[in-house]
């Protein structure tokens, strides 16, 4: 039987208006977005899991500990310099599942594609989530297909959601920084928002730049394994960057978060791309990157088995968590001065995953 | 590390040229999307799971059976009699979870908004979530919004996938129907999509018809309770209608169906409809019904156990399955004569949920 649905009982603590409409921000990983989500969707919704706003849910299943997860992706264009949106939506939600620690399992792909789409493309776009999949150790068990009439979408969109299995007995999450933390960074920024960035603009230069799409779960099975419950938060810096994540880590957790610009590492063909584009790399998104938050006495260990891994070669200590300046990302320069790095509020770069 | 992506080594069975595009028929739950599913996604995901092609995959993970699905909804209007797209993204999905006998427990939510929504309307949209998550016992834990430029998408679209929990040890599957079987529907036909069909054209009827999306749930339980492992295929006949759903359970299960027209319920306001717009009950979408496919000796049982539950109160028996005419629907008219009842070829109405 169906309730009674009365929307006017309730209203939802983001104060909207009756001419209030939705803007790029609202999806772009930054301020907007985050309030969207808390003061609309986590609070309609609310529930424990979801209250973490991590990237992924904890569900306890018959005793058993899942993670879960969901991505849509509306990346333009949906072919650029090292990837497709099909090979990306695998592993952006393969990389969600798994910063909990969890082992990734099965995916589901939804597709919403527009009449006149070129099978051709598709073929091409199928083929590549196959091989992703294969590469992650992960099966696409069921999927659903939609179609829009021409004019009524871009192309293609993906929806993947995907299942993993936590078989640790500890927590990460972004909630659980403490001072004294060091802050790991997997290797170089802004790779992929700059390669989609430079496809969809036309421009070309004279290094190629590739996105870094990658599925990240070998790292992290690493990571565990050198870390334990010493490892107390991971997240994959995607819209909004590595600012993003730090300062969604520094918000949750109550603490401040330092890191050095020094330390960074940034593709040269990147920096040049983003000082003509105008574009702070730590505002720009990756798909192959992970920061990862580990306990003082276990971050040597850490950093070593991520060197170890070819995922994780260039990894390199970025800063430390404090105890004051909650909330607050401050980072000192290359010419060693302090500037605080904020969340980002407008919309940088739109439609990059 | 990347694996070399080259799709060029492989390609599927469905034939495509360079010129093949595609067309609404590839998501309107008829022939031409049987095949695109088929030889593409089955095709090149292939794993046992997909290869059922049920609306949901059974996985087991550490010994528990979980019942795992995803739908994206696409509905135009997006408010509509009876429901919206945000009661219609849970129930849906809610209600592909359970068609095997699982218990719905967790939900994503992915939503693709277009720029320049009303935030007013998404809040309408969150809030009927909400509310048919409630009713239905299900929680959202998990979600994604993306953005898209004006004129690239078409207000919103939703994704929602879903996580239930298998506590019986029988199969329930569109592959296993045996000659003999009874056939039970659970109620009308066609309401949900001549009520987005007439506020799409703008269509008003003496008695309104409204979507009769709801959560199945609880039907499904009272079923499984009284004929256990002899309930052999449930689904809820959307896209394409009961016409569809009858079709790929002949097809899966190699095996004839023969029904009844005069048992098939339909509201008398929805059959003039029909007879107006030009098209047939048993190829529109529902949103609220089931087929169940019974032992015959349990087929009384369970028919009295929907009865007794408000969502089955209309239950009826509407034909049997016999082991001559394999991959076949036939009808006996309301005339008395036959007719074959086909899978749905080209497009009756898109973007129906």
């Amino acid at each position: 039987m169906k309730k009674s649905m009365k929307p006017e009982d309730l209203s939802c603590p983001l104060p909207i208006t009756n001419l209030d409409t939705i803007q790029l921000s609202h999806g772009s990983g930054g301020r907007m977005m985050n309030e969207l989500i808390s003061k609309l969707f986590v609070w309609a919704f609310d529930n424990p899991a979801l209250r973490r706003q991590d990237d992924q849910a904890v569900i306890d299943i018959g005793g058993q500990k899942l993670s879960f997860t969901t991505d849509s992706f509306v990346v333009d264009p949906i072919f650029f310099p090292g990837g497709d949106i099909g090979e990306l939506a695998v592993n952006g939600t393969v990389n969600d599942i798994c910063m909990n620690g969890a082992t990734p399992l099965h995916l589901s792909a939804g597709m919403i594609v527009e009449e006149g789409f070129l099978l051709k493309e598709l073929e091409t776009i199928v083929l590549s989530m196959k091989k992703a999949a294969e590469a992650a150790g992960v099966t696409i068990v069921t999927g659903d297909t939609k179609v829009v009439n021409k004019g009524k979408g871009d192309k293609i969109f993906i929806n993947t959601a995907g299942i993993g299995l936590i078989e640790h007995d500890f927590d990460i999450s972004s909630g659980n920084l403490r001072a004294g933390d060091i802050i790991i960074l997997s290797g170089t920024i802004a790779d992929h928002g700059i390669a989609v960035m430079s496809k969809r603009e036309g421009l070309s230069f004279e290094t190629p730049i590739e996105s870094d799409t990658v599925a990240l779960n070998p790292l992290v099975a690493q990571i565990i394994e050198a870390g334990g419950a010493n490892v107390h938060a991971m997240r994959d810096p995607t819209r909004g960057g590595l600012a993003a994540t730090l300062n969604e880590f520094a918000t949750a957790s109550g603490v401040g978060i330092r890191i050095r610009e020094d330390k960074i590492p940034v593709n040269p063909a990147v920096t040049g791309a983003c000082e003509i584009l105008g574009l702070d790399p730590l505002y720009v998104a990756n798909e192959g990157k992970l920061v990862a938050v580990v306990a003082k006495d276990k971050a040597e260990t850490v950093l070593e088995a991520m060197k170890s891994h070819p995922l994780g070669k260039d990894a390199t200590v970025i800063g430390e968590v404090i105890s004051d300046q909650a909330g607050t990302v401050s980072m000192m320069t290359r010419i060693g001065g302090w500037r605080i790095v904020d969340m980002p509020v407008g919309e940088q770069l739109p439609r990059i995953c």
